[in-house]
């Protein structure tokens, strides 16, 4: 049974084929979110605290660190900012010293900068999953290494230098190219998190069938864990929350093990609690029925995210008193 | 492809593995509902009217009529009242008299009394679903000479004379066994609808991925159409339309094509619309925005079905203007 194991300061977390569904939070991730990319150039990093917080709450057990930010107002003191070599690497590092020093779950290394993952690699306690290598050549070439130098697990992207192909055969293709790369660099396949790529079922309407096959063939073929941006299903499309809410418990009993998405919104976490319970993933229906009850508190007026954080602290104190 | 043929006077329903799933309305059955036998023993058919009519708006495309009613006060009066074999057979005739003057799916005849099944078959219209054949010896004698003759599919629950198994293989071959059976009478496998028996996942936990594995045989290796009682997957949980509305999905990735279930709940019946989407079973995501429609009516306080009553008679006007 494949297990790809992370490690926090204090907490492990194993991704794998008899694990709950791992829920990898996205939100501290500057592209596209233009007011969280203006604080981090002021070196504000409230929205960051709060998310990670927050993620925390509600169930993400491993937050995503991206640091793919642009500073439009620094760029026109110094043109160095254009570059996200210049700008990635010192802010992966402030961001994961921030969110290490309030949060104990592993993390997990996001950019598309080399440099960037390797001074995350350096300033990340634990055992973080590393956001990734791609079929791409060069790609291969430069992440490999910090792959095997930092004995890291990693994300496997499934597109290649020819991009991402919409055909399903051709993504699995590239999958076990570096899976069987990886290996010849004595990285094992429970280290490789295979990121198939899920495509906008309002796009290409075969996007959901072909998104559980592949995910069946990487678990049963190249005994993998598998992840993905769960979201990106549901793009342009009405009432996208629900086309989540169903993707994720069908992806789950097609054998996906963990996902990078949202976790403050609860029509998903409700989809993905119940899921784990149906994959007899939750001893004793635990999670499901806290899961409710945070569900009633809402009910109330808070949102998922206060009534997830009350919760949670309702259960430390309860444990503190049972000392 | 499987294709299970249901007719209507007017309408063709097919549950097959290329269509979208098919949802047969449980609501139509006094069992359990104290008022509804209660009126049925005045003959006063209001509730099943309003049942059959909100059902059917909600996105029902088969209705299940159940005649299992207990009339009490009767019972008082008439000792044959307390029998079964005396009370059905003219209820079920009455009941589906009823429902096909007021609406145009095929309908499912649904009795443990032989003779309530055989008054049914003769008072329906079109080509009914036959609800339920089971593996037990006297069952098998008396239905399956009943499908043979009136032509109409059937449901077949896998159970049998040594009553309910927990294991799943024997539920799967007492369903082959049916299967069989039937092909004795001549009757073809897409004319057998197999019911697995869904157990509580809270008393078992292993009872949802149990009925994924058994959907799935019965689909590859039975190649026959799959129903369930949806509902009790949930039952002893708390938020039970959640679990519900993850099992659906996950079912319907697994290979199920119809279930008997309550579609006047929003979150079940977006779970299966969305499901319909992922499986490329609904063309350019029409039933999705049509649903995101209600949905939206819903959030200034219609309930599902009011809200989906309304959409319908707008679509039916539109239609007619454009003509």
């Amino acid at each position: 049974m494949t297990r790809t194991v992370l490690e926090s300061k204090s907490k492990t977390v194993v991704i794998g084929f008899d694990e709950p569904f791992c829920v990898i939070g996205e939100r501290i991730n500057p592209t596209g979110r233009k007011k969280l990319a203006a604080e981090l150039e002021l070196g504000d990093f409230t929205t960051v605290e709060k998310d990670a917080l927050e993620q925390v709450a509600c169930g993400a057990t491993v937050l995503d660190i991206n640091s793919g930010a642009v500073f439009s107002n620094k760029m026109a003191e110094d043109p160095r900012y254009a570059d996200n070599n210049f700008v990635e690497p010192p802010l992966m590092r402030d961001l994961i010293t921030r969110v290490q020093a309030i949060t104990d779950v592993p993390l997990c290394i996001d950019s598309s900068v080399p440099a960037a993952l390797e001074a995350g690699l350096a300033a990340c306690e634990g055992r973080p999953l590393l956001n990734s290598v791609t079929g791409e050549e060069e790609r291969l070439e430069r992440v490999l290494p910090l792959v095997k130098k930092y004995n890291v697990p990693v994300v496997a992207i499934s597109n290649d230098d020819t991009g991402i192909s919409e055909d399903p055969d051709v993504r699995f293709a590239v999958a076990k190219k570096i899976v069987e790369r990886a290996a010849d660099f004595g990285i094992p396949a429970h280290d490789i998190v295979v990121d198939p790529l899920v495509m906008p079922v309002g796009a290409m309407a075969s996007a959901g069938r072909q998104v559980f096959t592949l995910v069946n063939r990487l678990r049963t073929e190249l005994g993998v864990n598998t992840t993905c941006g769960a979201s990106n299903i549901s793009f342009g499309l009405p009432n996208r929350h629900g086309v989540n809410a169903a993707f994720l418990p069908m992806a789950i009993g097609a054998g996906m093990t963990s996902a990078i998405m949202n976790p403050v919104r609860s029509q998903e976490m409700e989809a993905i609690r119940a899921a784990n319970l149906l994959m007899n993933h939750d001893d004793n229906a635990m999670d499901w029925i806290k899961l409710s009850k945070v569900l009633e508190a809402m009910k109330e007026g808070a949102s998922f995210a206060e009534a997830s954080a009350a919760a949670a602290a309702a259960t430390r104190g309860g444990r503190r008193r049972a000392r």
